[in-house]
């Protein structure tokens, strides 16, 4: 039990400044003028009082975080960055404890207090990323809640061993089934989905699948999901990542995909990415489809961008989804914590009594503004107990 | 004359550390290990030395920068975006003058020397917004240079008087004569786009029209403005800024445009909108047109995005293309800069010796490097003088 906190003088979700207590990593008390009672305060300031940001889509094991600038060496095609990934991660012994201490750390300057990660699995590199990330997690429990995806991002079926080693990952606690490009990678869609769907069932764990295959055949490929959804009773406990096929020239037959993926309650998680076709955030909110959304790889062998920032993630949400008022402006904001909580089941998240207490401050005069200037955080909180100031992390990275 | 500066330790668009001299506003002298000899000196650190940035299209008039948060109030669509400026100018009094001094000190604090600007021109506002701006402009004289463009942002045709106000403005003073959308805004093309060439003929001045129309309706306002350039003469005096039309899906057709747009020299000005088909960065390098980027509208009733950062719009352009090698980033910040500076017509522009000491320190490991991280700016000059220093300008915005 860790001394209680009043929070004083915030604005949650942007409302009428108050003051929050905080007790035993839960938020106690939304009440304006509660006396400290022994309690430590912070001074909010008038901040704009945010849940802790969900990181729902990244890579912890990948990044060159730290490690000096290295110049882009990957071809176009997903296959060349999957084999310059292969080989480079031995080459420049990208660590893949070491750096998913570093870009977690950096999350959580920003805010996010949970982290969706997939990470890979081969047969080259066999578990050892999963084994340092899963060191990371156990280093910054109470930090920053990270889940671990088992992740055949060099092909399942086209790489025998590779599902065995993921068995080995979920039975170790892994926390996710992973999958990608069933058609695309693999080149066999039944048999990676049999398979990735029979893991799930096994080890009794969800799903999420990197879909880039865009149009038609990615359309073809979340079909054969969707039907292994409703053949395993799998409804809310799979996400589909990037599903590019979703932003289709041809709307009327995203429509009907739509359709299906709010049926089977499917998650779809988003980079926002501008140079390819997304998943429409307007459409998918009408239709009652949870959006969640990620920062995908950072700075690593894949592309040099990124800083895992979610508030900026959420301005870049917005300029993808052309969102110019308040509250789709928020929508995106909302998608980068609450719909990123629901993917990940997050338990008591939110801003009201009760809640845990992973919470970001943020100075700004509006929710919106808080997305579209994202400046460093003022204060972020997990489980009540103060994790960041100011934009640095209390626990220093490797 | 002012006194002699030696910036030492600096990396010239990322290259090999050096000293670099500055005398009567100008790189005098660069080379290792030069001796002060009673110049100033300022310690470069190693940092990456940049041309000044060169923020190619903006609305210096519209932002509501420093005017506390206020919602975003209109439709969908171009028109209502224009008729609720119209109206909330009054409303809100978004005073030109003050306004653009703010913006413009905004924009050199991160670097950039020079700004061409789209001034609303209209029966309402009359020359207000132009009077407003070209005293900006007078007063920012010797740290950022400002063009003006005289834009009927209302509509040309449909405003009966608009031509005949844009007229007093090209003589007394404005720069470049704007136009936007010939059919979609003022449904004649032919009046419209005959009015602009005519004032550009007769002021021997530039043009500069915004071009939203998509697909066809743009192919075909393209062309009636490539038609004109041949008849006038005007190779290398016309942007054709937005020009979405060039990201269309008929890949062949933007190729046949393009062609034409090599043959008149015509630029292209871009913000890199994620929400919309935009022209294609290496298609257009590939074909030797050159293109140059901007802010567009930055926290205005328009929309609320935007920082007028031009090292951050560079990322934005890189990540619109999917530029992810170091020459391709290194080609976003050239259209932020050398291809700004082409498309205005900036004299002595570069970091060579001889060149105009315009010029902002960032530090960074590599030019690429600058471009994805774009920290706060060590230091600005401009003409040799210092006008901003770790990311604030030197003199106060009102
Ligand atoms: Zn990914
Ligand atoms: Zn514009």
């Amino acid at each position: 039990m860790s001394k209680a906190l009043l929070l004083q003088n915030v604005r949650p979700w942007g409302a009428e400044a108050t003051d929050m207590l905080i007790r035993d990593g839960r938020i106690a008390r939304i009440a304006q003028g509660q006396a400290a009672d022994g309690a430590d305060t912070e001074d909010g300031a008038g901040a704009i009082l945010l849940p802790g940001l969900v990181e729902a889509h990244t890579h912890l094991d990948k990044s060159l975080w730290g490690m000096g600038w290295r110049p882009h060496q990957a071809g176009p095609r997903l296959i060349d960055k999957i084999d310059t990934e292969r080989r480079l991660k031995t080459q420049w012994n990208i660590d893949p404890h070491r750096q998913s201490m570093r870009q977690a750390l950096l999350s959580l300057s920003h805010g996010s207090t949970a982290i969706r990660s997939h990470v890979d699995i081969d047969t080259e590199i066999g578990l050892a990323g999963f084994e340092g990330v899963a060191q990371t997690r156990d280093t910054l429990k109470g930090q920053v809640d990270i889940e671990i995806v088992a992740f055949p991002q060099s092909g399942m079926m086209s790489r025998p061993g590779t599902a065995e080693l993921m068995e080995t990952a979920l039975a170790n606690g892994a926390e996710v089934v992973g999958g990608l490009d069933p058609c695309g990678i693999d080149r066999d869609p039944k048999g990676q989905l049999d398979a990735v769907f029979a893991l799930a069932e096994k080890h009794g764990k969800p799903i999420d699948i990197h879909l880039h295959e865009p149009d038609e055949l990615g359309a073809f490929s979340m079909e054969m999901i969707l039907d292994r959804i409703r053949a395993h009773g799998m409804q809310g406990q799979v996400t589909i990542s990037h599903a590019f096929c979703l932003g289709m020239a041809d709307r009327a037959r995203a429509h009907g995909l739509m359709e299906r993926l709010a049926e089977e309650k499917v998650f779809i998680a988003t980079v926002a990415t501008p140079s390819r076709p997304v998943p429409p955030a307007a459409e998918l909110r009408e239709r009652g489809i949870t959006l969640c959304a990620g920062s995908d790889g950072i700075r690593d062998t894949w592309g040099p961008y990124g800083n895992a920032d979610m508030l900026e993630r959420a301005m870049l949400l917005g300029l993808r989804n052309n969102f110019r008022t308040d509250p789709d402006v928020e929508h995106a904001l909302w998608c980068c914590s609450y719909g990123g909580a629901e993917v990940m089941g997050l338990e008591g998240y939110g801003l009201t009594e009760g809640s845990a207490a992973d919470l970001v401050l943020v100075d700004a005069e509006a929710v919106a503004h808080a997305v579209v200037a994202h400046p460093p955080r003022r204060l972020v909180l997990k489980g009540g107990a103060v994790v960041a100031r100011d934009g640095q992390t209390l626990t220093e990275a490797p």
